[in-house]
């Protein structure tokens, strides 16, 4: 039977623990999908990965007997559907801004009647299970990012609409766009200010709420907060902090910088 | 001379059998391109291929001779437009439920002055044609999807816009949307209803009439109506089924199940 | 630091001749990398690669020394942002025919507060430099594709867009559109009153002026009459064209046609 | 811990039914995968897969809860090794026919002091288990397949080589190189005579005796012989006959011929 | 009916003159194939391609309904046979110096009893026709390559292994071997009497004489010597060649050289 | 001019410290080509990319600046030749045990006379330069990879075949093969004599002397007995450890084990 194992996890108040995939390349995502991760979520936003690399990447992480999620590229029909359909348990969606984006969001991940979800979930049904169609809203979940000055100031408007199931905070974009001095401080009162809110209105609707962010450190911090989808890495900023502190083991800091310093985390 | 074979059937009164293309490779779309269809069509919206895939397909299905259509994504002017310069004979776009939502995805097709199609045909000059640009109104043609509750209620004057070509039916999204009891059973009453508006709608308008079924019996059914395009094969399905089958001729059914039962023919 | 190699050119009125890619592949791509060009554009729209293909181009480009831009596939904000966050120096959007169009493309290419580009400059941040935000205005630069009768007549609306850094003709959907007999045919009246005024309203607006032409001998026209940004040919009909060559030599032209005859210049 | 389930199975003198993957596609390997087959074997000597395709297809597999082994492109160190370090829980090595063929490829499958398998097991470490190397006996094993003349005349030598688990008859090969008038004929008395030859020596070498046939009436017969690795079905030959079936049905036979008529038992 | 057009043209003594794919595309590949080459070969030993490249530029050439040759990346079995497998009409093994060596290579080419290639002709029986295994030896050529000084001391024992389809002079490698002052000189006298030596030896065992050049005059060259099997262009050199010259039209030549000069001419 | 950038730090008796690439992934090379390695090395043995992920893992690395070597899959002509062709500065051959083994090796890398080298640098001749077959003895470099007792034991031998380049210890093999109890145990006794062996048959005979370990406290050690070229860290291993600390540090160590422990360095 089509169960998602992430909603179990919120059932008994646990908190989901994620990955973050931008390397396009199914043996990263399954090296990732062992290291104890509850879930893994392929960025096909920033991340590099296109649509036949999220599938091989969806089958490498189910050969680790984990779940995976997707941050989608944009609000489009079109790829949100193709995530669900390839065995994705649910979708992050960019740049939610208004009630609008959001019940186009929901609308793509839903069947009729409650949404334009076209059928056809050509993996899921293989992946997920036979009654895959019966528990898609279990099994396909929809996460608004809110990551936008307008997305903040619309919060109760977008989680109010029926059929969401999370709030995603993405605390780069979100600081960039609130014009904050510096990008992703989680120690910035504007942004835990918004956090706040956006942990309130989550509460308030039934929400899951998710965050992401880049360490284990911060991540046990949002945690703390009341977060229940937290990420606390990322495969390109693990691979680039790890090979440097090598390499800076052996040659000082003279030959090398930290390149992908504050971006790394600012997804 | 660029010519489009599909039109040569249908000037003869000729039905179009097709096989549905899923599975992302080259190899499978051979094979089936050489199991005597009349023409294979790529599905790229709840297929698994993604450009690249495409492309290769579309040569594969050459090699074998035959034609391809492509179903698209969804109603994108970029993802309609390379359909067709890679070499398609033709888009089915999904999800056309209002008049505007079939005169974007005609204008799509068209050259100007009839429509906005950029000028590119990088690889339909070289498989269809060095006359492809003069020819491609036969060679690019448009067939709207009519699979929800809006676009049967619309199909008039969905099929009254200048320059499309076909009208064909998805019953298991149409069933869904109808909110019918079983998806895509052929005996239910409203579902014969909706077929055979479609059908007089598109005999008045002089379109091609097209419907996605999944065997033999239901397509020759389904041309007996008066449809000319007529799916009857999907490759997973085909894969699935066939494997299934000596597994059980083994084993039994305990081991198992038909996971893309319903599924199966559910596009 | 973060420099584009294009901006530093034209600082010192000097004409950027670029090469045009069609044929999905790193190979080809360095080829053409390390033949002499300037820069070498991407072409996501009538080209054949895809986001993978992109992105390994865009590093075969960078292992010969040289920028790229990407010819984006549609105004649509995703496959904008990706190519900038792959480390393209810039984007050319096809289609661009009215100021809302022009507004769009350009918030898609800046980050917040000018735009609503997300953060995540996965690739660019390491093959572009650290500083790639603070100089993305510098290093990810956008040219507006002027290519239809709407385009034309909008054109001092699109070019007052704040932010827009290029005007970039296309001559043959240009041609098109404005119903010309012979597509692309620079020498006819009304496509070179089109380019002179196209060039004016660059000029008055700062902005950088490009077109798409297939040869040395039209490009070196067009830098007279005062584009700095010129395409001098295409992989797929250099390719056609070279190899047509020999075996005409041979054969005679009996055996073979040009199939990429006008096509083979009219993106 | 790493356990082989093949292996298990065996213990309990269950016979193990697997299914051929010729087509180079992760998703049709998925599919396959889930039709109920004990495991599966990625064809790398006439599938059309390769390296990176193995690796997919092996995810995939994996994703499926099953089990993989390899039929390696010929008898080579290279590919017998990667193979197995790409998380085969063995391999199937073609044109075995002498004790030295036997030796070389037995020897590649073995770590020092009892072969010569060079260190780096990169995905069986995560696949099959942490201690892969300590079970690697067990969870990398080795068949020799015999399809030649000389490999039936030299069979005692050859399973007398230590270390081999098991003998495995290619029947297409075996009756070419016989020169039996019907290749792959199961009702051949020689061909009757050499699998009674292969199954008594495997039997007294406590070798697992395995065939290829091509569906499962045949398969169920090779089992009441003593065979305990029988494959019953392969990727392209189902998708063919049964694409084949709808045709005609459609059609009758006149559009289409099994083009892998023969063949497609043949491997 | 399997018929190998290659074999048609020489029986009307004929010349088949190709192009030599070294950019693993299967665009660039149908782009070649639609310019009137008569044959095209695939080059897995210089070129960039891997198999499952070859697969796809194979099916490409096939689009363009013109037949391949495939250049094997060594002698070895696995390689040979999966170019054969996979529908090319033929292979050029590299580097045959002895008779050993040239057995070797034949053997792998036929099926039983005249060879030990394995059966299992996947894509072929589908591409070239249902007869294949019946036509194999009219429909798999084996060209060996002579390129080395003592390829050309032992030609008379390498021209009698039976089932030899002919013998194909690389000039650059035998130059360098040889030891020629610059390699692939079609003037030097000792390349000349190389070639003499060669034709003469291929006219006497009824061999087809096949060599590489680099362009039509040289090709009609070789043609007029007596060459049947002549290439006459290779793609990456051809784009070099081209995109260099419109560089040069425009930059003069100051900014590129010629990177693949002699190198270019020199498989 | 060609110029290895190895070879010029050896002149000046620096170490060239690299990072070890098993990853098939362009992107992830990339990342790793930025973090300050002098070099970087692709293994094709253990390593899981095929022909065509080592091409665009020489581009990425090469966009980045750096050199890179390949690890050969098997001392077999055709994959040291691609190598070589494809950009690499120099292979590193496994299992080399015997003087035989090692001609053939060297053989491989070399033009004639010194070689078999065939003749056809495809890539080389573009991204290292114009007169790379001038200089190919420099850029071409061959290191002979000592792992096991026989090789050791034929140490003298094998450093005097003339053209060779390096010895390069595999400490994991080698361990094995010598039934040293811990395998890859630096501090094991026999291990430090068989290193100090082999450091002294390399001055003597002026090779460079090379070493695989796995970090940088290791490499530095290494460096200080001598080696010249040190591996410091592999991609997987960085990747599966830095985030398992990261999930270590939310979860404790309960839910995830080092998968690759001692295996992560033992290539």
């Amino acid at each position: 039977m089509a169960i998602n194992p992430l909603t179990e996890t919120w059932k008994q108040n646990g908190v989901v623990y994620t990955g973050w995939l931008s390397i396009p390349c199914s043996w990263s995502a399954e090296v990732m999908a062992h290291a104890g991760f509850d879930a893994l979520v392929i960025d096909m936003q920033h991340g590099l990965a296109d649509r036949s690399g999220m599938l091989t990447m969806l089958q490498a992480i189910g050969a680790a007997g984990k779940p995976a999620l997707v941050r989608a590229a944009w609000n489009e029909p079109s790829v949100l559907m193709q995530a669900l359909d390839a065995g994705a348990y649910g979708v992050i969606c960019p740049m939610i801004s208004t009630r609008e984006d959001c019940e186009a969001f929901v609308a793509a991940c839903r069947y009729p009647p409650r949404g334009i979800r076209s059928y056809g979930p050509t993996r899921s049904l293989v992946s997920i299970g036979e009654d895959y169609v019966a528990q898609a809203e279990t099994c396909a979940l929809s996460f608004a990012q809110i990551e936008t000055a307008a997305g903040l100031a619309n919060i109760e408007a977008i989680a109010a609409v029926p059929g969401l199931d999370g709030l995603y905070v993405g605390p780069w974009d979100l600081s960039l766009d609130l014009g904050l001095r510096e990008p992703g401080n989680l120690a910035d009162p504007r942004l835990i200010t918004a956090c706040e809110t956006i942990l309130a209105v989550a509460r308030r609707h039934q929400l899951v709420a998710g965050i992401y962010v880049g360490s284990a450190e911060d991540g046990l911090r949002m945690a703390s907060w009341g977060f229940q989808l937290v990420n606390i890495a990322t495969d390109t900023t693990l691979l680039h902090r790890s090979a440097l502190s090598e390499v800076r083991a052996v040659k000082g800091s003279k030959d090398s910088s930290d390149l992908l310093g504050t971006g790394s985390k600012g997804y």
